[in-house]
């Protein structure tokens, strides 16, 4: 109870997480698709766990400049990220690019399904993510304005100067020596891009202003950061049975990692000097955004 | 002249594929993405070369209903599908999938920049058709309810009961005996429904009403499976050097295709009656809409 005084960010994340997969089940919840294994391949990867961190962000951002109570003007936008970071995973698991075969405790897409239909599955949840983002019976509370400039802000986020061309910089940069701004830069396109686009997202359907985004970039920006340094110091420091995946995988590979570059010290403290700017960046939002703050520091802190 | 006494189809066909030629160029000029690497390989497969044949359609349908002349209001939307198409081939070529080496004469994507830089490219062209559709500073005469539900209507013919979707029962049914209700179907998803969605894509755009739009798909579906048909014969009957790729492939596979279950002449039938089933679908429209007549009938004369 008494960590729970004022608000309680385990209680509000575990509803989130819950609200989020009830929403995924029910936007893909229509299995006319024609053969059966494609719809199963994208069922399994996006309902095999994980924190959801991306739409629980953008709903929190949402909330925080106070949009509506109605989940379909909110959800689409949120379960579409998800979509687009489970998309990802699956094809940076593919024997091609990392050549996982475990993610969440459970065999990687291409494991279960073969590696054609994880490429296509992978291409299905990134289609999917854009039908959904555009579909006439949902957010129908948002004028299309703004529902055409959040499909452009996740599109760009998502793409070659964002996700897309963060994986590439991973892919490019292993086994070679890369210095801290070119890690920073791989990051931010890799991690921080699609997660400030939740933000923004979340932001522009709750009728936010320019400022009011810009800050909501920010926070991403510096969130998305700290979270990436989270996860490398897991890798090297974290619980296997916790994470469902190989520690010191990164190492093994070679891996440029925040800890390899700083030490895993100097890694927590930038983490934390990145989570201070975020908590700043929000300054002149009032207590709506306090779940945005805990989450801040939630992800610094998170064991998996 | 002789042959272009009304209408020159051959004209039509190279001053507008030299006019999406010229826009996809323009829409893809900003090589701010951080490994060059990956930028190149999107123009690489986006400039290989090809027909240009969904995005001509996208434009004559959007003229057969008395679409504006401002380029940028139509051509995102044709640009876009011919980089969904693009991504599609990138991806069936992939090892994982049809293991091609050759496409339109020149070594397919992952001969080129490996498998992971394949796998990204054909990721990014999807990704950036979308980033295209929804570009602030494009289609700006159109209304944003008309440029939401193109998006929709493009990301499903793009998606699991779609492209995708098609691509599975392809994959499913290589080496199977399957009828000719499985291969229209396969071929209506892998290859009609994109077909579809260009025209009525162009027709939304346009401002077309349920009825013209109802008939664009039902032109769209026929001249889809038209097309795929005469695909099949070329693999048949083809000139190399005119296809750029290897001729009897479909044969050595053991794929199901229209000759190898109907014969060439029946293929051949069967292809004229959806032609004529097409063209009778735009019985409403006017001259406007000869470009798209003449279209069908140059789907299956055509020898590469």
């Amino acid at each position: 109870m008494s960590d729970c005084a004022s608000f309680c960010l385990e209680s509000y994340l575990s509803e989130k997480k819950i609200a989020v997969e009830q929403a995924l089940a029910r936007y893909l919840d229509n299995p006319k698709s024609h053969p059966a294994v494609i719809f199963e391949a994208t069922r399994y990867s996006l309902f095999a766990g994980g924190k959801r961190i991306r739409p629980v962000l953008c709903i929190a951002a949402w909330e925080a400049l106070g949009g509506g109570k109605k989940d379909d003007d909110i959800m689409p936008a949120a379960c579409a990220l998800e979509m687009i970071h489970s998309y990802s995973l699956v094809h940076d698991d593919l024997p091609a690019m990392d050549n996982d075969d475990l993610r969440r405790g459970v065999p990687t897409s291409h494991r279960v399904f073969g590696e054609d239909i994880a490429i296509l599955a992978g291409d299905a949840l990134l289609t999917l993510a854009f039908e959904l983002l555009s579909r006439p019976d949902l957010m129908v509370g948002i004028d299309f304005a703004r529902r055409l400039q959040v499909i452009n802000i996740i599109a760009v986020a998502a793409g070659m100067n964002g996700l897309i061309g963060g994986q590439v910089l991973d892919l490019k940069s292993e086994g070679q020596k890369i210095g801290l701004t070119a890690l920073k830069q791989m990051h931010g396109l890799k991690t921080g891009a699609l997660i400030a686009a939740a933000l923004k997202a979340g932001g522009i359907l709750a009728g936010g202003d320019a400022a009011a985004l810009e800050a909501l970039a920010c926070f991403g920006q510096r969130i998305g950061l700290s979270f990436q340094i989270a996860d490398d110091l897991l890798n090297v420091e974290g619980d296997m049975a916790l994470l469902g995946k190989n520690t010191g995988s990164d190492a093994k590979r070679g891996k440029a990692t925040f800890p390899a570059l700083l030490g895993c010290e100097e890694s927590r403290n930038l983490a934390s000097r990145l989570t201070e700017e975020a908590v700043a960046a929000l300054a002149g939002f009032d207590r709506k955004a306090d779940p945005l703050r805990k989450l801040a520091g939630f992800i610094i802190a998170r064991k998996s």
